[in-house]
């Protein structure tokens, strides 16, 4: 027995109509950024938003996100060669109109973000002992994608604005940014202040891809 | 000219301190629930999630996401006779003491959750015309993550609880699901109240895995 009493644990938050109001409203307006301000974003705030996306769920409590800063000239031109190389590919297999739409895209805003991370997965992880990812080894590479949707959700909140880019050769820029061999790149991710902001996607905005009302369970079986 | 004043677009949110905290206890509260409530989940708070959810990004605009709401018995009973084989193989793997706490574990809601969600990747769809998903096609399945991830924090603001499975042969479940076979599955959802919350995820209170501190970024180059 302890003289000291333990401390009560802390209490479950209750959340209100005006908290899912605002989470909705965070939902609606979070976006892809291409077209960013070049303005630092504050270490503190990086920092912050770091330890925010580290609260998603991970399979097995495994934590397999592995980050690098890319920050040098000399490593960020080695990404945007890399895109611009696959960009030029993609843009090689669309015909007509649809070529014509895809070069107006702006799909990367790796010039001008003040803050770029690399996201990768640690497949080789002993944490978490596997537990869930026997069957299921990808629910690795999914925990690195649920700390993506966390951090570009806590960015949002705070008015930055992130962009997932993925058309690279994602073995090209590992290799090109010296993450050890273990490690798979999930996503290249720009940060930074928002040009602009508007609430519909930039792929509806600009003509590739409408919008589709899904409903909401395809089948009940 | 339109005789009429077209509208003006909608105005950006705000976000505030007072609902970044929130924000904040949102994630540290999010947990992965395994001890469900019977209560029913009533069909328009199911809509509404399901709605919210799907404002997530997704690669190219492909909104990839094909779900299947497993309502009956027979069903059901298929998935839990394959989570059980299943965990009984991942047990297997385990010696010793880590055997011990493994049989420990309750790893599923999958007796109890009134509300259970099968979730696919749809890898042929065309919405999107492959923007973004070229080099990269696991972009697709990601895309159907970030829709879980938006789910996860719109059910736990309702109070819902959120369970992932993973201890499942994902073949044979999209098979008893009789799921189209272009479908992945990406996960098996448990959503209904939680019999408890807490803030420290299940595998830390029940000792399989700490959290670890992995810092910010582990690498800036």
């Amino acid at each position: 027995m302890s003289a000291t009493p333990s401390p009560s644990p802390p209490r479950p938050p209750v959340f209100d109509d005006a908290f899912r109001e605002r989470l909705g409203d965070l939902f609606a307006w979070r976006r892809d950024v291409r077209r960013f301000r070049r303005d630092p974003v504050a270490e503190t705030l990086t920092d912050r938003l770091l330890d925010l996306a580290q609260l998603s769920p991970s399979v097995g409590n495994s934590q397999p996100w592995r980050l690098i800063r890319v920050a040098s000239e000399a490593r960020r031109e080695a990404i945007r060669e890399n895109f611009r190389r696959c960009n030029a590919d993609a843009l090689a297999d669309y015909q007509g109109e649809r070529a014509r739409i895809y070069a107006t895209l702006k799909l990367a805003g790796l010039v001008d973000a003040p803050l770029q991370l690399a996201v990768f997965c640690d497949r080789a992880t002993a944490q978490g002992h596997g537990l869930g990812a026997r069957t299921m080894p990808e629910t690795l590479d999914y925990s690195v994608v649920g700390m993506i949707s966390f951090l570009w959700l806590a960015a949002r909140a705070s008015g930055l604005g992130v962009g997932w880019v993925s058309i690279l050769d994602p073995a090209a820029a590992a290799r090109d940014l010296g993450a050890p061999a273990s490690h798979k790149l999930i996503a290249y991710l720009c940060l930074g202040w928002p040009e602009e902001e508007h609430i519909d996607p930039e792929l509806v905005r600009h003509d590739w891809q409408a919008r589709t009302p899904l409903g909401r369970a395809v089948l009940t079986v």
